[in-house]
């Protein structure tokens, strides 16, 4: 398989995503500036308040070095005590986490398995919990990434409001920025994120807000690297506990600069652009949807058609155009490839995705009006 | 104060350390690579590897994502049960740290108090055992980083090992690199360490090392994030557990990669070297080392002479010549400044470093014969 040298490598999987020249830079020059200093506070303070609009708080997001996996568990530890009955809604291997950190924390799970591809419905979730009247928290995605969908977490939290006052826990991980959070006006107790999905840099730093009335809900588990009340003391006193990774935080402070500068209803409206333009390039090259009924703005996942190995095709596209997609995981290994336009792709990265996908599945054996992909996605992009 | 601007901020604090142009351009030029890639694997078991024998150790260290708190934690949530009576060995702002998470981990703590600056001797750790016999785990420094003293692991493990053969946890954090530690000949179980201090790269990574015999001793205690059981399956099958700082991973890579051309016993010899070059310049310029009789290797502790207030003297190092030397904290505050050589710091930094400390001592009103420091040192440095 011979490499097109010409292109450069690309970032088409669902995080890391691609980073912007600026909060390159920004890393480099920048890297060796004390994180003790108050000049590191300004810029540490400034990225929480920036990251305030993108996810709905009045209250300063918490910033983590961690992968989002830690931000969950940040979650999970200051808002459940061990014994307590759980939901948790399992749609893909990101619903499984919850469950598994559920167990590991020894608190019993009432799991509302939802088949990999579709999304939860609100009246799903409220029989779940009519069902567990002890339960005192749950725990959903918004996006979940290993199947492209999209949950209905407007919708969900309303429904939820009206039979719940228990905690609210969502992983936006790999949603914010692609589709709106409001947390605060939807009454979530907490939301989770990670720095290399929507905000366009390296992976190591994770966020997690509580809205106020959840700041009054800790739990008293044993905790302490992801001690929230720790945390958020030491951001009053303009410091984090612990030695933050200061820098990606430069990185993210240029991403978030940007996305200010943009304002976050641009950000989502590019990313519902783009997502629509995947989906019409999908249907022109007569492909499926595996999310159908939901799929999210984050990442399109498309079924491989028969007759093609998406294990062999994810492997072409990155050996020969040096596009990293991401396959399938566990079941869904070789029948499902993602093509992510999360974070900073452009509309351009976007048409040469496609046309990527159009020319390795073409060599990979499945027949094609070659071109039609990139037609229908420019099509939405000029319309 | 007038900045001179004809110098560029450098970084004398004891982490993060100055990073080196190779770590820089390579965390630039390979941030994109997909995380689930084998090409990243390699890199991060390389990585691994590279490890091995900075830690002494013929296991794996795991990298994990966080800061060095965050191994910390790794170490005490695998090798402790609730309910397991600790030894604690507090003598400066880490050892309180050990203190603060056997508390919350519910581990009643026997506390071997050291008057700051000074290390704990041998003996006393094994009259501390005898006075608990039923201690399981016992979590000293090897180099308290709040008062420069570096306490003598390697006698202090012999010592131990003659009539405890519990749990032995060292926190390594500020002194691999600039200490050698042979944790597998001296029965350690478990070192820790971090990515910003001896291993030249900005914070975000953080690594553990358990020797054979203790990941045979890992307790059931809840845990998720730092489950190093996971971690290890994770690192057989070539991935991490969880989503890693890829791009310090890559800057990792470059520095390891220079540790392991020049070599360990090198790399000890220069932190040696620049260390007696610091303390012989102290002792021209009349100042008195704060921790006499222990004086680490990875920073030099400076009492401030009387009449001169630390607090202004370290502003002044940075206002006037970009210069971040540490303060002290805690009782510590005004009365010390930590001037930090390690990792990547060359003998003409430490040489810049006294000169600068010198001229900020004399704009402060110190009376001194001024050169006499840069004097002392290059002598050492060229001995």
């Amino acid at each position: 398989m011979k490499r097109d040298l010409f292109t450069p490598d690309r970032l088409f999987c669902p995080g890391p995503t691609p980073v912007p020249r600026a909060a390159l830079d920004a890393a480099d020059e920048l890297s060796s500036i004390y994180h003790r200093s108050d000049e590191f506070y300004k810029v540490a303070m400034r990225c929480s308040d920036l990251l305030k609009p993108v996810f709905g708080s009045a209250t300063n997001p918490i910033i983590l070095t961690s992968s989002g996996t830690g931000a969950m568990e940040a979650a999970f530890v200051n808002l459940t005590a061990a014994g307590d009955e759980v939901l948790v809604v399992n749609g893909g291997k990101f619903g499984e986490r919850w469950e598994k950190m559920a167990k590991a924390y020894q608190c019993p799970a009432e799991v509302l398995a939802v088949e990999w591809g579709a999304a939860p419905t609100p009246d799903q979730i409220v029989a779940a919990l009519q069902k567990k009247p002890a339960t005192k928290a749950v725990f959903i995605q918004a996006n979940e990434t290993s199947t492209g969908a999209y949950y209905p977490v407007q919708a969900i939290a309303a429904a939820v409001r009206k039979v719940f006052d228990g905690i609210l826990v969502v992983d936006c991980i790999s949603s914010l920025g692609a589709h709106a959070m409001k947390m605060d006006d939807w009454q979530i107790d907490a939301v989770v994120a990670g720095s290399q999905k929507g905000f366009g840099i390296p992976p190591g730093l994770a966020f997690i807000a509580l809205r106020e009335a959840a700041w009054k809900k800790l739990s008293d588990r044993p905790r302490f690297y992801f001690d929230l009340a720790r945390e958020r003391k030491g951001q009053a006193e303009g410091r984090s506990a612990w030695t933050p990774a200061s820098s990606l935080m430069f990185s993210l402070h240029a991403t978030l600069e940007i996305i200010e500068k943009n304002g976050v209803d641009a950000m989502l409206a590019h990313h519902d652009r783009l997502a629509r333009a995947a989906r019409a390039a999908a249907a022109a090259m007569r492909l499926e949807l595996f999310a159908k009924t939901c799929p999210s703005n984050a990442l399109t996942a498309i079924t491989v058609p028969a007759g093609v190995d998406g294990s062999k095709l994810v492997k072409r596209l990155r050996q020969r155009f040096g596009m990293f997609f991401a396959g399938g995981q566990d079941q869904l290994k070789g029948k499902i490839v993602r093509f992510a336009h999360l974070g900073f792709v452009s509309q351009f990265d976007l048409l040469d995705g496609v046309g990527a996908l159009e020319l390795a599945l073409a060599e990979e054996g499945y027949k094609s009006d070659l071109g039609a992909g990139v037609k229908a996605a420019l099509q939405v992009l000029g319309s």
